[in-house]
């Protein structure tokens, strides 16, 4: 196996982009991320696309046949293979497309992720993103997501007293961040206060305890750690790939406080990487909910099981904290065009690591994490990112 | 990288199952294809499922989790990753499959394929169906898959004198193929005369040039060649795998008389297994109407290009022809859940190399291929399976 680099990121704004189509979010970011990495689309040997729904969101199956063709690969016929794996689908992506180079059986790789969500109502939309739960035994019921983390929360206060304000917290935190993104959804601060006096989604979840339903793209250049020199000064090498599955309906789950998918790949990670949770100098985790920010930086090993809401208090997680968690503004304050997601972490892994990150900059930042959950944590990809 | 054989394999009737969800096919084709291998589900390291729109068909997306879980692999937390490019998804699934076992990443890898389409109108699974194509600029028009097609039909008979007829010739082999086939979704003879005297769909095609709209399942377990006989008597070696992209919508290609994602990934697939046409003993090739088969059969080289009229008509690639084409039946007869196709197509050659496929039996199969089309040529997925 090969060592593989990240050569080129490329992003759109996120957000309710209605003059933009699917195919203009992959075109915008994918040449954005082939300029950055100083190739030519001549260059590229195969495509990865990570999306969750373009068939329920804009009809459209097929796109990564058609993202190939717009942005000119077609000339060479490269194999384009969509993934899917609910909103783990940019991660699980970028996992198969370091594959494929690790492996050799291709070179240089484009691995991008989108979400096109704002074409359909957003009652719809909820309907959409229910289908990466347990249609038949959770969707037909009548749940949806903001109720499956909903039970999560209580469950997690009910074990470990984490509350309300702690929850508050890390939505404060992220849209801070978010702040000094200005590809993020959403660039306004926002006070406890506000957090904590939102309307109700899901008791215990406010509005602002929720990530937003978001159009966007984001892009990866991939290549052997090697070539990595030929076309970039900045080379990230991807120092480990993991994925784990679980069960799809959460009431088959042992322990709803935890999710034994994040833990099997970070554990793997960890282990590909030789490197232990105290190593990670900054960590993009999946916040499509307050509390799923608190519960993986738990199964992540940040901090110790039931101890998230209480580092989320204490601001360990802020950028100038000890363990930065969502410094681009996370899926809460940056948006979650659910498919681009996981790309998405990556790019802003890769932005921090070659130090281009401007005010929201984690100092010292050498080794990152990216941590992408589908559904209520039935799919996890890890990868772990470091500077050569 | 190391060689790849498949140990197992297991298929579902293929038909309107209207009292099976897709969680139910894909558990019978799964453990089927367990049982066969002689294997405990502990013994799986990853699974892929191919998959065309689970979203549309059933509201349900992240099936890969679903299906680990349905099947038993949850407790190891496996990988699974749903793969889709439309009716190529079955293919590009065992590419992937392939792939991971090959480069030594995983050892015992489950590839599933599954489409359960009968829970919709035929209107609307035609319309899901529609969104392999480019919706933008195809489907949004009112043009489905048979007019596509049609149009690929008439050209080819513009440009090489293919005939109605000879498109006939096509489904009445896949329908005596069929007869013999206890899965297929149609088990019954068809004539000449039935054949030109069905309802038109969209001229020149009719009734019988067209695939069904199907349910079903299939599942294939691969393994590391030198681990294969640990398991099996009868492993059956992979010696290609390879898949290519094209244009996704019909009028930005230069000729709708080829498939230019078909020819590159075949000429990938022969310098791979470092054989030739004529090296073929049978094939399973992508019949989703008649004249696919007929383009399929010249752009694999089995015949020059605008012989494959003739060819049909000649009984070159009846079961005891020179070159024996869809002894399933093909999507033709035995039917055509998209997603579930490629592997499928699998399962049918490997039942064939292993000498089990009772009275369509190829005679002296030593070497079969498998040629999967998502949309109306976007992706090509390409196999070869040898006999060990």
């Amino acid at each position: 196996m090969r060592d593989v680099a990240v050569i080129g990121v490329g992003i759109t704004k996120f957000g309710e982009l209605w003059d933009k189509s699917l195919r203009d979010l992959t075109v915008e970011a994918g040449l954005k991320a082939i300029q950055d990495a100083g190739i030519s689309s001549d260059d590229i040997d195969a495509l990865y696309g990570g999306n969750m729904s373009s068939g329920l969101f804009v009809n459209q199956e097929h796109i990564a046949a058609m993202i190939a063709e717009a942005t000119g690969l077609t000339e060479k016929h490269i194999p384009a293979t969509r993934v899917e794996d609910a909103c783990a689908s940019g991660g699980v992506a970028l996992r198969h497309g370091y594959m494929s180079v690790a492996s050799g059986i291709h070179d240089i790789v484009v691995v991008g992720g989108v979400e096109k969500m704002t074409d359909v109502s957003p009652s719809l939309a909820t309907d959409a993103l229910a289908t990466a739960g347990d249609q038949e035994w959770e969707a037909f019921f009548g749940m949806t997501f903001p109720g499956l983390y909903a039970m999560i929360a209580r469950r997690h206060m009910h074990e470990y007293g984490t509350t309300k304000e702690q929850l508050a917290k890390v939505a404060v935190k992220n849209h801070h961040n978010g702040s000094m993104n200005p590809n993020a959804h959403f660039q306004n601060e926002i006070s406890i206060e506000e957090a904590l006096s939102a309307t109700m989604i899901a008791e215990p979840l406010g509005l602002f305890d929720c990530s937003p339903i978001s159009d966007g793209a984001a892009t990866l250049i991939l290549c052997p750690l090697e070539r990595a020199k030929e076309f970039t000064d900045k080379p990230v090498k991807i120092v480990a790939s993991a994925q784990a599955s679980d069960t799809i309906a959460l009431h088959s789950r042992n322990d709803i406080c935890r999710m034994d998918a994040t833990i099997a790949a970070a554990n793997l990670a960890y282990k590909q990487a030789n490197l232990r949770p105290k190593d990670i100098d900054l960590a993009e985790v999946h916040d499509c909910f307050t509390i799923t920010e608190i519960v993986a930086i738990e199964d992540l090993g940040f901090v110790k099981k039931g101890d998230g809401g209480k580092a989320a208090e204490e601001g360990l997680t802020q950028i100038d904290g000890k363990m930065p968690v969502n410094p681009s503004g996370g899926l809460k304050a940056k948006g979650h065009p659910v498919g681009a997601t996981g790309v998405a972490q990556a790019v802003e892994v890769v932005t921090q690591l070659r130090g281009e990150a401007g005010k929201r900059q984690v100092k010292d930042a050498e080794i990152g994490m990216t941590h992408n959950v589908g559904g209520s944590g039935a799919t996890c990809a890890v990868h772990i990112f470091e500077v050569v």
